[in-house]
């Protein structure tokens, strides 16, 4: 919960009443690995921030898995889209590893929204903050070489690098497996 | 002014007096045909609303323009992320045509968040749905093909087709003229 608190504050200090009323809607549940925290083809109804675990984000496409987002601990994890448009979710979120999240419930937060000027603030500054991450997606496949996202990612985000299998990099950076191995090995 | 109203009520209905409060931010400016709204190097401190006209945004890249928008009458049109993070703008916006636009600063809509919530709410309402049209251009962007993209662009905004030059269409596109020449041929 401290972490969470700590993740707002970067946007936003929220009064005591505020984050109690905050923390009375955060459901706690375990998601094993290689379960499913959203379906395909479900309606995206909550938010969940991940206390513990990695999960992948992924679409099919013509019957091949593409991976467009990884995350981590202290992270964020939905399909936004669908949370906002109210339509089913086109992606699946899958855990790869066994983890921990607290959800809070679409409803629950708009009452939230409703009751507080402050969590209005938060929730403007966190979509502000996901329009920037995606924004900077859409230059990167729009500008960048694979080798040159490739990098940016390395710069970004070592820890995934880690963590996660080559060929799952590959699908993210829009790439082949094969091709990630040769930029690999110029380096 | 109208039409901005028109605009927000898609969103939220707001009172008279935060409707009378925010008018009395707007400046009314008109940009001559050729003339830039923003420059690449400034910090963008503010949104433009569009009465009339019709803007490019784009950005040089070795040389090159990329065209990365094109912001139609009714629109309000920024560098959104400079606006947000206070960077200075790696694209231009450039009047197609002689335009007019009315335009809110940055200071001055910080002030109306503070002082109504609903400006809040708007403003978060606005971000959200900025959060979806550069969502949808990334998918289009990772897992369709350049006739997709076009389809799905004549299918959007049919206007804009019949108001931009080919090559600028082809460089929204992310292909060269002649790619764009072949997709038409085809269809």
């Amino acid at each position: 919960m401290d972490q969470i608190r700590t993740y707002f504050n970067r946007f936003i200090e929220l009064t005591d009443e505020e984050w109690r009323a905050f923390g009375s809607c955060l459901q706690y549940t375990k998601v094993a690995r290689g379960s499913l925290l959203l379906n395909a083809g479900e309606k995206c109804d909550s938010l969940a921030f991940i206390q513990q675990g990695l999960f992948r984000f992924y679409t099919l496409r013509d019957g091949e898995e593409k991976i467009t987002g990884f995350f981590f601990s202290g992270d964020f994890v939905s399909n936004y889209r669908s949370f906002l448009t109210g339509q089913p979710s086109d992606h699946y979120i899958e855990a790869m590893q066994d983890s921990a999240v607290h959800i809070i419930r679409h409803r629950d937060l708009q009452s939230l929204y409703d009751r507080y000027k402050n969590m209005e603030r938060l929730g403007r500054f966190i979509s502000e903050q996901l329009y920037l991450t995606v924004a900077s997606r859409l230059d990167s496949f729009m500008f960048d070489t694979p080798a040159e996202r490739y990098l940016a990612l390395q710069k970004r985000n070592s820890k995934l690098l880690e963590e996660i299998p080559q060929y799952m990099i590959a699908s993210y950076l829009g790439i082949k497996p094969e091709t990630l191995s040769r930029i690999r090995a110029r380096q």
